[in-house]
């Protein structure tokens, strides 16, 4: 069911500063900051070949970043999304299997459909599954 | 300097029951376990059409990974890890640039050259390189 490896969120409690090392340490193509205010997070999109690394930072008072970085104030590995055909079809193989979604699906920050999954389903690994 | 994600490790408390999520309520192509008690861990390889997914579950007494389960019970992301075309020649610009290889290039679990990177300086996440 699941497809390409679509990106990882890193969670980090300095985008800039992580923008740079990725840039200039590790030679990496990263983009310029975009905020998101609908989701509650300024974003740093890193261009591998194969794939994206996004660079996730508070954004607002109700930043769903917020609590991780409480947790992890030196930032940390967020979650991995992973894309699917049908995100329907996917968050009803889902349930059916035990697992368990967080919410219902919503637009994500690509515009896309996307559901996020429990991570104590997925042995502690929040995965975000997105409509590609 | 950095090209493809190789992998991302996921650390498990019970490999058999992560690779049962991946493969029966994900779908994924989920290898079949593998010891490497050279590196401390038993592992099972997800391919994915563009990366891989790795299940880290420790093997014998001083596995790298039993630090990790122990302050994460229920599992987490570990690493990320990067191919680079030249290990020592990443090595030589890291630390140039004011970044931390933990210990040295040695031999990883794939056969090829590895250099972990040091997750304070690079906002919370542990970072592996490859020689691809």
């Amino acid at each position: 069911m699941i497809g390409r490896l679509n990106h990882v969120a890193l969670a980090v409690p300095d985008l800039d500063a992580a923008a740079a090392q990725y840039r200039d340490a590790l030679g990496a193509d990263v983009g310029a900051p975009q905020e998101l205010p609908e989701h509650g997070v300024r974003v740093v999109f890193i261009t591998l070949p194969n794939t994206k690394i996004e660079l996730l930072h508070p954004l607002g008072d109700d930043s769903p970043i917020s609590g991780f970085l409480a947790k992890n104030p030196a930032g940390g590995m967020h979650h991995v999304c992973y894309e699917v055909d049908d995100i329907a079809a996917a968050r009803d193989r889902l349930v059916a299997a035990g697992a368990r979604a967080l919410g219902d699906v919503k637009i994500g920050a690509h515009g896309k459909p996307v559901l996020f999954l429990h991570p104590k389903d997925f042995a502690g690994c929040l995965i975000e599954l997105e409509e590609a």
